[in-house]
């Protein structure tokens, strides 16, 4: 073949496609029972709206063109501006809080490696509109509704949550100026994609001694709330201004035990997030392992939709790309079995019937049955194993008696039992079933 | 807003979603119900893959980029290339005929106007490895069971049917040579979108006198297959080489025929199709009153897939855009109607309670039931009213009773009828129905 696809991205084969579509389906399901609408948009947006905020990183990795009329389009790397944009058009007239989900097709021109492609599918939820509480516990309980959905516990999956605030304020203890929070959080995101001293020579390049890395190494260790809360309040001289913010996640999780997910929920201080638009709540959903890299993670951005030039309105949401879901899924044998159904085969036994077998399938296909049948002339028992091998429930063979009486043969392919039926019968109820003492 | 996005391009707010779902799970529905299996492709190809053989006009028409190791790629503005690329790639494994659909997004750099947006979607339906004549028939009646499961008849839409190798056949007799064949098709494929003189002066300019356009207008005429046979057939002195190519458009009527729909196809020698690589009979799908572009097209491409570097194997296929079909189903009223479906709205009457109606939410949600409440606390009449906009279908409400005996009250926002039930007897059956005599 002289063609071949583009390095990162994938051809999705029947199989392929029907996994895709198992996960998409869920996805949506999940999201409208949590009481969501389904939105999207373009494919392709202005560039700028991407280089207005969404931080250097994702700038880099953009797939990007001009247009004829000298436009610079991008096409894009995540969901969030492209709802900002949405959201921002119609403020006046949406009634709020906005609870919408998405699943868009995204592009990112990076190096393709494990859990990371130049093109996937990524499931988002977001609350717009509203600062309470409830709306970050609320997408948090979307995410693990899915996870129960999927049938992964637990003991296979967990939402990390740690909250920026927090964050500033520790950092501000330890005396980092507040415009250089920013690149703290892009640092502290590599904390579980480089090694620790990897990590320490940037943090040393950046902040030099203020902080010393040695002072910010330990907060990366501090997993659960207990141990969160020990540190914070069991020393409050040390830091001065992190308690309220430590109150706010206490909040949050007291919202979390309502929902009655808090089995699936643990804080962990080393959780930033990479993007620079976080502003309150930040999690990541990460295998229990850590085998893999995050499945999904969000925060709530309270101020983006005003930095894009729109009104003042918070939001919290997340995203879960199909990658690493489906990777941590199929280490945990949780991939459904295919399935290519098909209600009704039909076989005609002789040559001369098969333009009235031509006839039955497009009848039946015309009220809603899904009907196939073979190209190929064959004998009758290699089109019956073909029609096994399709998935089909059910034979109607088209012989003899066909041309005699008008009747057909209809074979349940599972049970093996057969039955004669008239033509205008089994046209009325193609899918009863065949009975046991035909 | 200081963004906004792309002309030519569509933001899909919940509503246009509702729509755009509606329709692609219809093409979904029905191409499985024909036996067809769903595939997709990545966004993006080599450029390459399209300049080999799509012809000039969608070259220029492409959204193209270099990415950051100098490859030249593409959005896909048609999927049958990825299809020819995917197909080559597996044609040892793949059992034929490969019967398989998709819906891809697909992205045109022109100027957009009425029925041509700059993205848009497709449904597209192919068989490949087989040159079956029952395999041009079939994608033409799943085109039909698609108009007539959205309530389109023949007075509303048409399949306009014509065959290249006639076409080929009358310009030979009419001393076209063989290469010039692209270009005729390619100016007699303008036949619709421009006016009549126009149309002379194209052809004029590209081939002179040979044959002059006097000739080909009246072919552009020739509506029906009786006129088409009476034409080729009456006066065979003139037409030596077009007999043959038109006894294949007999076979296939033949087959349209035994499929039951014969009602919604007619033969039209306009119909050529703009594209290079149709080999066999080419078709349009056109509203009645042809107020609109075509709604949808295809036809047979027997040397693609080899022109392509992979192995020969023949195809037949169509293509159907979401923007004109939506515009024909919208001028014929066969849109449905929204639909905002929720299964149980929860309010808690006092906001003591409300972290139990939180816990109510998730739980309902957890086991598969749309459930959802409101952020604002308000009276609960104005509650019933959100559930009511909201389209759910019962209310569950939290009060004292709730506190004092563990009872919820299930109101049935239809009937009006309301009853109370205890909290568990509830969660095991949410969707029971308020009897009549509660």
């Amino acid at each position: 073949m002289r063609f071949q696809g583009v390095k990162g991205t994938r051809d999705f084969y029947p199989e392929d496609m029907a996994l895709r579509n198992w996960l998409t389906e869920t996805w949506r399901r999940v999201s409208v029972r949590n009481g969501f609408e389904e939105y999207d948009g373009p494919i392709f947006e202005p560039l700028e709206l991407y280089t207005a905020k969404s931080g250097e990183e994702i700038v880099q990795q953009l797939f990007h063109l001009t247009d004829r009329g000298g436009r610079r389009l991008a096409i894009r790397p995540e969901m969030t501006p492209t709802l900002a944009r949405m959201i921002s058009a119609r403020a006046q007239s949406l009634p709020r809080p906005i609870k919408w989900f998405s699943i868009p097709r995204l592009c990112r021109a990076e190096r393709p490696q494990k859990g990371r492609l130049r093109e996937f599918f990524q499931w988002n939820v977001d609350i717009v509109g509203t600062d309470d509480v409830r709306a970050d516990a609320e997408t948090i309980l979307v995410a693990v509704d899915f996870l129960r959905e999927v049938g992964l516990s637990p003991a296979d999956c967990r939402v990390r949550i740690n909250s920026r605030p927090l964050v500033a304020a520790i950092l501000a203890d330890l005396h980092v100026p507040p415009d250089r929070l920013p690149k703290a959080y892009a640092l502290l995101d590599k904390s579980d994609k480089v090694p620790r001293e990897a990590l320490a020579a940037m943090w040393t390049e950046a902040f030099d001694n203020t902080p010393p890395f040695g002072r910010i190494e330990p907060l990366l260790g501090v997993e659960g709330l207990d141990r969160a809360e020990a540190m914070i309040e069991g020393d409050a001289a040390q830091w001065p201004g992190a308690a309220p913010a430590m109150a706010a996640v206490r909040t949050l999780f007291e919202r979390l035990g309502q929902f009655g997910i808090t089995e699936y929920c643990v804080f962990d201080m080393s959780v930033v997030r990479g993007l620079a638009y976080y502003t309150g709540i930040v999690y990541e959903i990460f295998d229990a392992g850590r085998q893999h890299r995050a499945a999904g993670g969000g925060g709530r951005y309270d101020n983006l939709l005003a930095d894009l030039g729109g009104p003042p309105m918070p939001g919290v949401g997340f995203g879960m790309g199909d990658v690493v879901i489906l990777d941590v899924l199929r280490e945990r044998g949780r991939i459904p079995a295919p399935q290519r159904t098909l209600d009704v085969y039909v076989i005609a036994a002789e040559a001369a019937l098969e333009p009235r077998a031509m006839q039955l399938v497009a009848a039946l296909r015309g009220r809603g049955v899904a009907a196939d049948f073979s190209y190929r002339p064959q004998p009758l028992g290699k089109l019956l194993r073909a029609a096994s091998e399709r998935g089909a429930a059910r034979a109607v063979i088209l012989g003899q008696e066909t041309r005699e009486n008008g009747l057909v043969t209809v074979k349940d392919l599972v049970s093996g039992r057969q039955v004669r039926r008239a033509w205008d019968q089994f046209l009325a109820e193609p899918l009863a079933p065949v009975p046991d003492d035909a």
